[in-house]
């Protein structure tokens, strides 16, 4: 994955349909918000053991489409405010290998 | 950036603390979405002029943070289901450019 | 608005529907909060002047809608967990008026 | 519960801190969901069983306050707009109960 490549199409993307005007950083964190909203939605009634088998059942092709949208909206936030996202994920997994060390028993 | 050795390395930092047990797709799912709730919480009360000199504030940091729990959670979750992130996002880019022609007016 | 009326209501439709299997506190709070997000996606491309206007446009009815799920998803919540609504939000309401004194600048 | 007096309350607590500039419909959607979403982050770990237990455990004062704080917002935005809250929940109540007869199997 060409993250660099994506921003990039993303960027033509949205200036081709004037949309500028719309993709504020605040915008943006909304849109990104709303959409990781929709593929929990997916999920709500589910009990867990169901929610592994979501990929098998009719609902596959939403959750591939809302995952997509998730990362579309972030590509786009990162792209407006000039985040490095691959240094800014790096920095994360070495703070969290930090922060927890091995054979914690409970997630952040 | 290198999605496939991501989601091996966040894989592994699971396993290592025993965190498999609540990594269940609808608690990721959960948890990608509160973490996006929490990078627009930085935008709330912003005007989207502000919103734009984000990054040269003192919530910078934050909002690193936040971008880089989302890009995260979203990586634990498609591994988990198994979604080829590269593949949905190209499907979606392009099912995109045929909904939305050039010189639209509006975003979805 | 008689608060424990419509709390009983509300179970009563449940109860009646075999609804209370999915209605843990855990899915009861996921529900609400895409209740809410659905709500802000309303809102998501207005500028803070459009918003204003909200009522008079063609997405009056979903707002309406929307605020009633919102509202329907926290009292099923309260009424799961025993809480007294009008008691926490009295207590948070004075609580917030020590907190930020009259003429403060910004919000929380 | 008197929901007038809470949003004439409401309302001259944010007149007496200069908030209305913060409160257009918009923002005040956005803090609405964001307040959810902190509320189902104390959840996002636990089991469905785990979940009846909140109350009793460590972060039962947190579930109140989240519950105020969605509850405030909702009132503040609702006031803003003009939506009579308890005709939105009736009506909803009501086309619920034609849309889900008795005895239906799945939440919406």
């Amino acid at each position: 994955m060409d993250i660099d490549d994506w921003r990039r199409q993303l960027r033509t993307f949205a200036v081709q349909r004037h949309w500028e005007q719309f993709h504020t950083p605040k915008n943006l964190a909304m849109a990104l918000s709303v959409e990781a909203s929709e593929l929990q939605e997916i999920f709500q009634w589910l009990t867990p053991e169901q929610s592994f088998q979501v990929m098998s059942g009719q609902r596959a092709c939403d959750v591939e489409d809302e995952v997509a949208d998730v990362m579309i909206y972030l590509l786009r936030l990162v792209d407006i405010l000039g985040i490095d996202l691959e240094r800014v994920v790096a920095a994360k997994i070495s703070r969290n290998a930090s922060r927890f060390p091995p054979r914690g028993l409970s997630p952040s």
